[in-house]
């Protein structure tokens, strides 16, 4: 088949603060031609992350920036169009790193084959693919959940936090999601699981917090920072231990934001670990054969929110930085 | 033989900031009588070290405060004068928790006889004893150097900090320290072997500690906090850890000090974890072992500052918030 036009979503300028519509373009370019041993790719599904907040700044971090003019990068669902790679057939279902664009090339490495049989082919940019893998790496790694304990995380709703809250519910903890509203909250609650849920945007947001955890919290999975992350601090107990993935309130700071207080780390010896998903990479066939098996028996549920074409993943994007979304949040491109 | 006057050094008052000479009371009582199963102890040496600002103060921490009109805690090195026990003979050598005054009773639980032939005594309250227990198992067990790897610790010529550095020269690092002022920094690489040592009174400190550390920190062994705390963040490798063992330039603060930067925990996936030294007490008979042999074979050096006299001892604990005191600060109460 021939490849028609390929739209893509170009980083035009780096934010200052909030990002806006403005730091995206859409252009229409002719689609790839792939090269001895590549592979081209129709795109059917882009996930939309907090991380590529980062991705949209200058600033040193563990994964290079996308340049100016360049498609915004992401992880893809595609269908493989045009094949000049012998492990990989037009037709074949793939996860892949395609980024905002409609079509685009791969050498094949970090390709990964999906079977629409075992599961919708979605589920692998969510409960079974990133975000998952980052929940349960995070959770099981560096939280090191114990039956009784209290495991408390942020965005709850999300793809990350309703994967933390469920697995700990798994591990025989009391799992307190926070989420932004009260639809958010009765969701995380009656078709996730968790013990409780309490709405950030409530005026006795802290104090509800601290009615949720009678027993103070063992675990404080950091998806947010900011607020959350205050309201958090006075609650965690001696030994906690909070595995640091993200910290979406702070992404549009333009000034250091100061940390929490050195003083409870010291008396209340506390560890606090930053991690990305990819510092478990080792780990990832345990991942899939676990989770695999409890999205299976129906325990580990999943929510997607689906906005439908490319040209509106800017919105979704931004929607996205503000908690806009419930659940996954995934763009059909075509 | 009958014991005589007991001089006590009273908290008399908390301190509000910076203690000072008031907050502490000097008294005379007669000695107590040991009941049975006692030991009276007449205290040699007393230790004195940071963590016994957190004892003047009413916040909650690890461990219960001072109460108003009571001694001062600390350890001790004394004799058995009388005793009711028979696991101790008049004259023996023991360790202690007998605080500041010149006789303390004990049920004898937890205290540890010591041997004057096979190390001075009063190492079992520095290099042998808490302050060398806690560079132990803080390095080892949180920090876990690698062979060329850097590790940086402040008050790198105290007690403390002096036994981290040797011991990550011994384990195959970069050892660079950071103290107050020529003399000690000289001391530091010259007498303990550490490869480096920073002024951090020098108007170009955080220059020269980035010059000390070519290739990074990988290991931040944190006593101080402050404004070291913010010249080493920078330099921070990915996958740093930082043992949180005290923070001397902070322990007067009248409002909480914010913390470092949150997302360069994220970003460089840095791992900080608070601890005291009974966290680790399964752990003793292996620090002793190890070293009393470093100690023995010369690897592993100490300083002491003695005081002498127990009425010198609030001015000399005063002088050690203030880095006044230069090796492992001890009052000779005798």
């Amino acid at each position: 088949m021939t490849a028609g036009i390929n739209r893509q979503i170009l980083l035009k300028s780096r934010p200052a603060g909030a990002p806006g519509p403005d730091n995206f373009e859409l252009v229409q370019r002719p689609a790839p031609q792939p090269g001895d041993g590549e592979v081209l790719m129709r795109i059917r599904y882009l996930s939309l992350d907090p991380y590529m907040r980062g991705r949209m700044s200058a600033a040193r971090s563990y994964a290079k920036p996308v340049e100016i003019g360049e498609p915004m990068v992401g992880g893809t669902v595609g269908e493989i169009v045009e094949s000049r790679n012998a492990k990989f057939a037009v037709g074949d279902i793939v996860l892949g790193y395609g980024g905002w664009q409609d079509y685009a090339l791969s050498s094949g490495v970090g390709l990964r084959k999906l079977d629409p049989a075992a599961a919708p082919v979605t589920t692998a940019l969510g409960v079974l693919g990133m975000p998952g893998m980052t929940a349960w790496a995070g959770l099981l790694e560096i939280g090191q959940p114990k039956p009784g304990e209290t495991v408390a995380v942020a965005a709850a709703s999300g793809a990350v936090g309703s994967v933390v809250g469920q697995i700990a519910k798994i591990k025989g903890c009391r799992a307190v999601g926070i989420a932004g509203g009260p639809d958010k909250c009765r969701y995380v609650v009656e078709e996730l699981g968790f013990d409780a849920c309490v709405d950030h945007r409530a005026a006795d947001f802290a104090r509800r917090l601290d009615a949720a955890c009678p027993a103070g919290i063992d675990v404080y999975f950091e998806n947010v920072g900011g607020a959350v992350q205050q309201a958090v601090w006075p609650l965690l107990n001696d030994f906690a231990r909070i595995p640091v993935c993200g910290l979406i309130a702070q992404y549009n700071a333009t000034a250091p934001i100061p940390g929490p207080d050195m003083f409870s780390v010291l008396r209340k010896r506390l560890t606090l670990r930053g991690f990305i998903v990819t510092d478990f990479a080792a780990r990832e066939a345990d991942f899939q054969r676990e989770a695999s098996a409890w999205v299976r028996s129906g325990r580990l549920r999943y929510r997607e929110d689906v906005v439908d074409g490319l040209e509106n993943a800017p919105a979704a994007f931004l929607g996205l930085l503000q908690g806009k979304n419930f659940g996954k949040l995934l763009v059909k491109v075509v």
